[in-house]
């Protein structure tokens, strides 16, 4: 059995799609065969609840049931993140306490995303919940949807709790993650997590641990064999596998006109790779219409995926 | 007893700030306090949880003994306005419920505030939604929290079900505003309410019906007095007025940096004045410390107060 | 003679389309009409070289022979008021003093808009400037095209040099707005003046001297008579009037899915109505193609228009 | 003698500081020096007039002087390359003439940055800018500064015009980035440069052919070094050079509150390393103050700085 949770956590942890088969009902089948798919594709943990796990559109009974089969079907396995986001610290705190005691790992935390906070009210808000928290934390970095950046001294100062384990950047904005990492090179075991998978290799190459890189759900082998391709120095190989993660980028998550391309896409791709049974999105959203679906199709074609898995070699 | 609702729904109706004793404890007494004094100074209704009422800061379980204790307490005497926004439409309809269930008059939904949606997703989330309330709905436009502005047109398509009664609008944009009015003006029965006190005057002059105004907590005669001077179209009186509520503006919601400098001061000054008993402000905030609590004192004393009420004449 | 310039500057002062044959080919004639038309519709100053004027988009040869022609058409009738917003001082100053060689009154100046600037750098900025303006100064906010907000204390900053005379506001945030003129209420000197006609009315009855609206090139008696109306406190006219702008504002500005609608449409119904002879719009715009120009040409046709003229009554 | 342009340009090109004297005085002895300290430090090239060289804010009549001194200077050892970013197209095709005059090897444009244009109108502004520029075209993309962003599709509309040859992007959103990249893989001519210091290194690692960046004025071995480094897919040496460059980033370009921290930051050091005389910053801004002065001093201090040049092993 793994260690929980190594330091700093390393690797691939897909942040998972929640499976519906409507606006609150979870498909715990499709859940249960997601699971054993990225187990098997060889990544280093779950990361659930997060912006592609649509935490923000379920109900509080669904999350609860989330983390519940979650951790069952893992049965310990892989580390287990919770990602406990919260307009309300009491909210968050109840979240969090259900991710204990169904024997999570940790969990994740961006800012609170209604009310936009100065940095020293950021920085006082995580030190309250700290408080509360019974599991290590990660911070999340999310402004496009949150509206707050954490500045590199805000983290730095939150961080000088020890539950505070590491950071997941979904910013895009690279200089800023390096000064990130600069800014928190005193500390070994925090764990530097990249959001988007189209920079994850190159982070890793200078220096980041990994990635919750969402196109892991369609194809954990691919994103692995990246990461460790950048953690053995393999600049070439590195380059070869981004091509084909840039084909997947520009493609399955670019048709339609809105934010919420990469969702509607990448859900509509694991339903057609029967990794989950129903592309259905919660509200706000709604799944793809057939035009928009046999794009993906297309898309899914021009890939070079033979009996499901996108030949690496 | 007033007919319920007027159509439409026009004068002042304040967002009430819910007193709070901690994080997780309303404090029903302030409560109790709080509604008595603005129905005793006029006021056309009350407008529970929205953003002055820290909705999204507060657990699902107080926001529900919000609803109980406010439509309690009212008794019938004033319509209840209950915000309802989320970024979950299934905890949007629970919430909707409960005002139902407990006699509130209408609910208030602003747009999902983590993921941005498309226009034409937005208008789709308010037809899957209207589908469930059991009340008749007002939208809220207020982009600077929800990143997501109503267009004109969604508006108009999303009010084609006429359970959709009205609009109040937090964005500020007074020429947007205007367009709104333009575009709605077949809807006679349609409430166009604004949100910044500082235009209210202005806009019920030029034909809206009424504001939202969080000054109302402090002062409800001063806004009534504002609203009626301009339906009368008395354009001396209405300038008269405004100067003390940009007085009001331009002291007590503009000590601090940041972004909620109006909520921390609003809340303070309701307490300094004896209407609530303790200016809690939920998490991720802290009310004011004692130097900004003394400027609001001081802000306080320049305004012409008599026995906790503005001097009108 | 009309005395120059009367304090504070109060009124309709259009926001001069620049008649153009080319990108830098200025169309003398159709200046001359346009000048001789918006003198006749009783306008109080003349404003060229605003955003309305296209002036980033123009030569600097061709802004001042601009200068030139219209003080020389203009003869003395009424205040010139010329932009000299530009990110080089040197070519502020340089503009100025072409201004104020010709005969202008005025100079107005929106926050240098490459580099944003902090607020203590945007009020030093100001006073640099200052010094070397022969005239006076309007400050002009803009924020949408130069990325800045004038802090209304930055306002009151600069505007200790009595040089400063004038604010004009194209924020489209009105509660900002009342809040500088409250800030400047100790200079009755000091002109307000607001950018969006679809406020200006309200502005006027609140308080402010007048309007710098677009849609006097086409209408000026309509914009006169909405602020006169104002003057008068007569709201039912201002909101009679209000409907014809709105009107305005929703079909011939709203033509097309880019910032450019406003510009775009306005010179294109000022060459249908025969005031221009082209609307040529400079780069980075085209002019609308002919499904546009239809759609403008439509738009006029249902306004109350009889020989040019808005019919008022 | 070096190949005018070699294709596609590769390197180190740094966007020259522009020595100044004041507003509107050029010191071209410390250009002098610049250029030879740059060109000893092993760069690839010279760009001029770009957001670190203060285009916006130089009056044209020393921007004419300082493409006229760079050439003569340089006398054809370095491909000159000169940013005419302007929101006139007149003024842009003005300054690129001059360029070519003066026997520059190519221009640089980004949008322009008054009127936001849409992109089917910004693609226009390009193909009506190529029929008239005299010069090869780089397409620079500053979002921060111009408000708009090239969409990867918009590129490569524009860039179906072969004189169009590469793109330097100053976004920091490195998946962007990449998108691009692989947007333009079809174009093996075509030269995707890297803005921001910080993450050049790994840009040049996954493909990138260079980096436009500011901290070259100070130590241009340093950056030459990091781009062989990453060229010879050293990661190891890429890494260990990362960890200056990072020093350089959160200490000389963080001082002070404003966005301007950079521009004042690097001249500032410049000077104090002896490269330039003064640090004039042209308005809108002024030169750092003593105290700031002191902690560009105190951070040059704590760098591995041996005769004015960075110790690299």
């Amino acid at each position: 059995m793994k260690s929980f949770l190594e330091s700093p956590l390393s690797g691939i942890i897909p942040p998972l799609v929640t499976p519906l088969l409507g606006n609150d009902t979870l498909d715990v089948d499709s859940l249960e065969n997601l699971i054993e798919h990225l187990i098997a594709g060889g990544v280093h943990g779950l990361f659930i609840l997060g912006t592609t796990g649509e935490e923000q559109s379920l109900s509080y009974r669904l999350r609860k049931e989330m983390i519940k089969e979650t951790n069952r079907i893992n049965a310990g396995r892989l580390p287990v993140l919770v990602c406990i986001t919260d307009t309300s610290l009491v909210e968050s705190v109840n979240l969090a306490k259900v991710a204990a005691d169904y024997g999570s790992s940790a969990v994740v935390s961006a800012a609170p995303y209604y009310f936009a906070t100065g940095q020293p009210e950021l920085a006082e808000f995580y030190e309250d919940l700290l408080k509360e928290l019974p599991l290590p934390l990660f911070l999340y970095n999310m402004p496009s949807h949150v509206k707050v950046n954490f500045a590199p001294s805000t983290i730095r100062r939150i961080a000088e709790n020890e539950k505070v384990i590491g950071f997941k950047d979904s910013s895009a904005n690279i200089p800023y993650f390096q000064t990130v990492m600069h800014t928190m090179k005193h500390r070994p075991d925090f764990s530097m997590l990249m959001g988007p998978e189209e920079v994850t290799g190159e982070c890793v190459l200078l220096g980041a641990n990994g990635g919750i890189n969402g196109g892991a759900n369609m194809f954990p082998q691919l994103y692995v064999a990246m990461y460790n391709a950048a953690k053995e120095k393999n600049v070439d190989e590195v380059w070869r596998l981004q091509q084909i993660i840039m084909q997947i980028s520009t493609t399955i998550y670019s048709i339609g006109q809105f934010g919420s391309s990469y969702l509607k896409g990448l859900k509509c791709a694991c339903s057609l790779l029967g990794i989950i049974k129903d592309d259905f999105v919660a509200a706000p959203f709604h799944k793809f219409r057939e035009p928009e679906r046999n794009k993906i199709k297309e898309a899914l074609d021009r890939l070079p995926i033979v009996n499901g898995k996108i030949q690496l070699h």
